[in-house]
């Protein structure tokens, strides 16, 4: 009979533990973007003497996943040793072997995962580690960096977030169009590193045509960034005929005609994780099909009382039928505020 | 001739006088908004064994200033001891006889002031107690209740800070008008305290024909807080007539045609540190006369994509032309954010 799973908090961790805990963390956040249709996933595994001997970040596609590439640093350090993941370990093989079976091959003695593996076919991998004899605690704790992917699990499609850079007043432009720069240089930075951890960045036809932008992930010293995020086009008009040079198909932009052909094109993609840049209209029509599942809002410290605004038709004439969004965090970024915000009440 | 006053930093002073410098803080935001056109200053006194004797805020206008309540109620414990104020002792006789003169008296030997006084009558305090031999430091810190009334003196009018509660993409009412609630309780009880701490509210005629608002500071049970400020409505229609109850007038609300009359008759009035309410054109006409010093922008998370804009005929039409601030703090309250900003560069 399968027995629970103990729930640990980060209070019940041995300092060696918490520590592991930080590198399975950080390792997961650095290989995010590079990772769908898997989750960025970090790992890092303590030897029976408390010692940190391995931490790893799932690799792309067909690699290994983070429990692997941890195990293989370890060596035989991993033997009687704990293991510590982010998302619990998966007993299905896929296109890599099982992690619980590594785990148990290693001769790990304890597994401390944080989030439960949402996909069928994988989970009931903790089950599996304790009908092995091996020590398994789930961790009460939230990793930013796993929630669209959990989120796309959920919901059957990509998460989708929507990506607003704004005057205090909500304008991303002023009346006569003027536009650069509304927010400030390290915002404009933040931007770009959050660029290279999405699958892809949508824009609309209207954006494509006024702006061209290249949409490219940029250091500060306008290098690019070695990881490029896939850039999507939506909106029927063509875009490649308006523009002969043809620039947007060479930089291998997608363009579909709508939200929901681009949503069910974009999963079968292996998609799970995209940003929408805009403009107004095409954030309104997300909105509207309400299928935004957070927001990320830099704040610029200006007031214009008029331009062109951050969203257009989003399809609410009364209060109550508000877009209504938690709010996660605000970080200020030289004179902007960051903010972050999810949805309220997944659909 | 005159010595150089010495500058400290808040690490050079012993523990007993950063205790003081906490209560003399204390003391000097606990009368904000009574004191006018006085500054809030607070006060704080050590005696020579370092021991806090003394704690006291300025009084309203006629009553004693913040260092007088200060030592009465220290007494003979003050002899040989230390004395914090907020603000720089004033040596005139005003309404009151000089601070320095009584700090002198009571045996203070040693001053430490933060904020210079600008006025040109009450200023050289540190001067004279100086030549009284008493030993004087200047405290390099802000002060952020004393900031309006600085910046009164500094302007010659009295300090404005606009109030805006907004959806994240800048409306306050949706399409159809509906307000109640954009920002949540937390918000709205933050706004009735920070009411309390001004000497005058300001709407428009639009404003208070619209909504009748009775502008009253309230705790979160209803009831009224002992200080209550003034209320002011900027505007030509004749309310009293449109309102044949006329009760804005038995409220006490005083009326101004225009921003320049109402400015010019409120400093004589002695109103140092005024907030503005709305309506959106009344923010408007603030920002394009260029008399905005402050924000107080309390943001909820909700996006509407139209209603009624936070601000209306704002005279911006290009980028550069936008209305500047700088963002000093960010704080969260229950869902909402509020942004406390300056205006950068004061005119």
């Amino acid at each position: 009979m399968p027995q629970p799973t103990a729930l640990i908090t980060p209070g019940d961790l041995s300092p060696a533990e918490a520590h592991a805990l930080e590198q399975a963390l950080q390792a997961g956040a650095l290989v995010k973007g590079t990772t769908s249709p898997n989750p960025p996933v970090g790992a890092a595994i303590l030897s029976a003497e408390g010692e940190l001997c391995g931490v790893g970040g799932t690799q792309p596609t067909g690699g290994p996943h983070a429990e692997i590439i941890a195990l293989a640093q370890a060596g035989s350090m991993s033997r009687g040793g704990t293991a510590i993941v982010t998302l619990e370990p998966c007993r299905h093989t896929g296109r890599t072997g099982p992690c619980t079976q590594a785990l148990h091959k290693a001769g790990i003695a304890k597994v401390i995962f944080i989030h439960a593996d949402p996909m069928r076919e994988a989970a009931g991998g903790a089950q599996e580690l304790q009908a092995q004899g091996i020590k398994v605690a789930q961790l009460q704790l939230e990793v930013p960096e796993l929630q669209p992917w959990l989120s796309s699990v959920r919901l059957g499609r990509p998460h989708i977030t929507l990506k607003i850079a704004q005057t205090l007043d909500g304008f991303t432009s002023a009346a006569d169009g003027t536009s650069q720069w509304i927010t400030g240089p390290a915002a404009r930075e933040n931007v770009h590193q959050d660029r290279c951890t999405r699958d892809a960045i949508i824009i609309g036809t209207g954006t494509a045509l006024a702006d061209n932008p290249s949409l490219t992930a940029r250091t500060p010293s306008g290098e690019l960034y070695p990881e490029q995020p896939l850039r999507i086009v939506i909106g029927s008009r063509p875009i490649n005929e308006l523009m002969p040079q043809g620039n947007l198909a060479e930089l291998g932009f997608l363009q579909f005609p709508d939200i929901p052909s681009m949503l069910s094109e974009i999963e079968s993609l292996g998609l799970r994780d995209v940003l929408v840049e805009g403009g107004p209209r095409l954030a309104g029509s997300f909105l509207q099909a309400r299928v935004v599942d957070a927001l990320r809002v830099y704040i610029a410290p200006k007031l214009l009382g008029s331009g062109t605004p951050s969203t257009l038709g989003a399809g609410v004439n009364t209060l109550i039928e508000a877009h209504e969004f938690e709010l996660r965090s605000t970080t200020v970024l030289g004179e902007d505020i960051l903010a972050l915000y999810q949805r309220r009440n997944p659909s």
